[in-house]
Parts: structure tokens; C-alpha cells; sequence
């Protein structure tokens, strides 16, 4: 079983359960959870635990699962109205389509601060979980992922810099995927040169991932995509900036690195 | 100096710094933070801890300020057009009104997960801030605060029973209240009987507080209130469900336990 299936069995066995007389707050906290996904951020973070040692990777799961609500809550939000205003996500209805938008708004909210709630019931040792919430609550919160999306709102028509670019991606989407890295590497006790080794390596590796996004977004139609793309001259998109071919020789640059 | 004067020194000493070219994020990251408010639940756990032992209070002082930035951001989503949409708050502009809805919302989001960035912070020993995190996890998110505003917007004009309504007002508001109790009790180390017993306390008080909340919505105006008050057949106050005196007889038996 590789890793995004053994992640994927423990996220159906560990959906959140609640009692409630809401109709359905339960079903909407665990929709888009449920939806799928590449499991990206969850494997690089089990990938390097692996690595290290593989029996670790049971008690890194729940690590791994907390970085995934702390995204999904990202995706739901970033989705909204007010925002994004996507009808589909990975393949499925925006959550505030299925359901309405202060629905959207609450479940995300919930989220958010439920992936503390996760990683601290981890069974690892409790210096071990300090780090991991101020990793995540560093690179997902004021100085990272929110901090590049109220940067890619504001700025969305104006054209940025190549820099102020690279900034807003950092923050957006490289720095979670960076901390994915780094927390695989404290759960795996790997000391604190490979921890900051892996945390760069994981902020080029994010960026990578952001231009190859904006290039999928040029060159796929939705159907394709399985979610809703907007590729208009509005995009804080590197393709916008350099060109399709700029981007992607900026993509084969960073891979290069 | 009181607890709150202490706390709103520290609040201020330590609003949020961060470097962007944003033109006014940082100033939206703080402007609720400082536009000041009762400090109800900051003064509650350092209460605690103060008559436990008065030398404790600095080392609480970051568990209080991460209770408020949490309550603040629930404050800052609450009055969002999708839910209460409110002009006013604390006596100023509500954040959507002084910037926009997009701002609102995403600062929120990052004060949520801020919250936990300054919790891991504190100068505890990390067995203290484990237990913090998932007090204040568990009491604000899913399981708790959220729980409640979904439920009060979602069955808003609907008639609930004294039982359903203590259920919603217990999540929404209650939950947190009991958890700044809970955490002075942890940062004292009183001890889990004493910890469960001001929990089960605050769970009171929250309650109380909130039939006074209704309360004071019916009898006072927006300007003498500070807030944008809404008291129409729709609310699920307890005021409505049971009437002005009835809601101050609820008051007064809770009081009394």
C-alpha cells in the first residue's frame, strides 16, 4: 500500500463525528475531507518519516491528517463567493454550493482550528507536538498561506513584480508545503540542520508546484482539471507574468535546483 | 493595576508584526485586537491563576492574549454579511465596514490559526501548553464554539426548546468561557478535579452571561450597548423564548448556583 492509500484509510476511519441536532453540520464537516484530493501536503510529510524509518508512520498520521483539515479548510474558504467563487472542487460541488455559504464559511473556521485539535491527540511525545503546532501555525496562519492569499486578492489585475510574485506564492501555497516537509523530519527526529534543509528545499518545491498549477490551469479545460479554472489577464499567475513558456522555464529551472 | 489593565498592556505590547507589501493587512491583522472590549475571558484565567499564585501571571499572560485573539476572530466572522451583518462592534466600524468582506474573512482566518502560534509561544513547560492547546481547541472549534454559531444561524426564527437553546448558547458561548477557567487551572497546576470543577463552572457562567447578554439586548440601545443589537422574533435568545422576566428568573437561578 503506498502512501497516499495508507493516509487516505486513516482518514475514513478518523472523519469527525459529533453529536448534534443540526441537520447536517456533521455532513459538511467532513464533505470535502471526504472529497479526495492528491494528498499532497499529507504524503510529502509521510514520505520523510518513511525514509527515516518506517515505523514511525503510524504515529505520524495523525500529523499528516491535521495539515489536510488545516488545507481543506483553506480550499473551502478560498472557494467562497467573496473569493474564488468556484462551483466545483475536486470534482465535486464547492462546499457552499452543496450546502450554503455560511455554511462554508463555519465549517472552514471549524477546521482550522480543529487540526490543533488533531495534532495535539497525537501519540508522540509531547516536545515533539509543540513543534509541529508552531510549524503549522507559522507557515498556515498571519506569516504564511493567509498572508499570500489576502496578497493574491488584493493584487488580483495589478501586475506584480517577478518577486512579488515569488512572495505571494511562498506565502500562498509553498510555506504548508515547506512545513509539510519539515514536520515529517521533527516526527522523525532528524535534527535541525535536515529540519531547515527540508523546509527550504520544500519552499523551491512549493513554487514549483504553484507554476506547474498555473500551467495546468492554462493549458487544461475544466472537465480536465476536475475543478474550476480561471485563467483570465486578472490572475496573479505565473503564466500571466512570463508567458506559458516563461513558466515553464521557470518550472524547469526550479526543478533543476 | 488590575487583571485587565495588565492584560490589555500586554495585548498592545504584542500586537501582530509582520513584514508586507500589503498595503493594509497588518493594520486589519490588529484592529479588533485593539479596539479593546470587556477582556471578559483573558481576566477569567488570570483570575484564576492569580489567587492560586500571583507570580504566575506573566507566564499566563500569552494563554490569556491566545483565548482573545481566538474569541476575536469568531467576533470579526460573526458580524460578516453572510451571518449577523453588523455596522458596529466594541463602538467601531465591525472589520468588513473599516475594510472589506474579503479582508474580514481572511483575517479571521489568520487569527484563528494565530491563536495557536502564541499559545506554543508561552513560557510553560510544554506538558502545560499541550493541555492548552487542546482546551482551547476543542472548547473553539468543532466540538464547541463553532458548533453553537451553526446551530444559532441555522435555526435563526425557528422556536427551540429551553433545552435545544441551552445546548446552542452552551456550545457558542459557554464552552470558551469554562476553557479560560480551565486553563488558569492548568497553568496553576490545581490539579484535574479543580480543573473540571471551574470548568463545569464556567459552563454556568457562560450560560448566565449569555441570558444577560439577551437581556441587556432588549432593554438598551445601540449606543448605550456599543454594538449593533438585533432583537426581533427570529433570535434564539432566551428573552424570546421566555419572555423579559423569565429570562431574568433564569438569570438569577444560575446566579444563585
Amino acid at each position: 500500500m503506498d502512501l497516499a492509500e495508507v493516509f487516505e484509510k486513516h482518514l475514513q476511519k478518523n472523519l469527525i463525528d459529533i453529536q448534534t441536532y443540526h441537520p447536517y453540520y456533521k455532513e459538511a464537516l467532513n464533505f470535502m475531507l471526504q472529497a479526495g484530493g492528491k494528498r499532497f501536503r499529507p504524503v510529502l510529510l509521510l514520505s520523510v518519516v518513511k525514509a527515516a524509518n518506517p515505523l514511525l508512520i503510524p504515529s505520524a498520521l495523525d500529523a499528516a491528517l491535521a495539515i489536510e483539515i488545516l488545507h481543506t479548510y483553506s480550499l473551502i474558504h478560498d472557494d467562497l463567493p467573496v473569493m474564488d467563487d468556484a462551483d466545483l472542487r475536486r470534482g465535486k460541488p464547492t462546499l457552499h454550493k452543496k450546502f450554503d455559504e455560511l455554511t462554508a464559511v463555519l465549517v472552514g473556521d471549524a477546521l482550522n482550528t480543529h487540526a490543533f485539535y488533531i495534532l495535539v491527540k497525537a501519540a508522540l511525545h509531547n516536545d515533539v507536538k509543540i513543534k509541529l503546532v508552531q510549524i503549522l501555525s507559522f507557515n498556515g496562519g498571519v506569516h504564511g498561506m493567509v498572508h499570500g492569499q489576502i496578497l493574491d486578492c488584493h493584487f488580483e489585475g495589478e501586475k506584480l513584480t517577478l518577486e512579488e510574485l515569488k512572495t505571494l506564492h511562498r506565502n500562498k501555497t509553498a510555506k504548508l508545503i515547506a512545513a509539510s516537509l519539515e514536520m515529517g523530519a521533527v516526527i522523525a527526529n532528524l535534527g535541525e540542520e535536515i529540519e531547515k534543509n527540508l523546509y527550504d528545499f520544500g519552499l523551491q518545491l512549493g513554487l514549483l508546484f504553484q507554476i506547474q498549477d498555473d500551467i495546468i490551469d492554462e493549458i487544461m479545460s475544466e472537465a480536465e482539471a476536475g475543478k474550476t479554472t480561471k485563467n483570465d489577464a486578472l490572475k496573479n499567475s505565473f503564466v500571466n507574468l512570463l508567458g506559458l513558456e516563461g513558466a515553464i522555464k521557470e518550472a524547469d529551472a526550479l526543478a533543476k535546483k
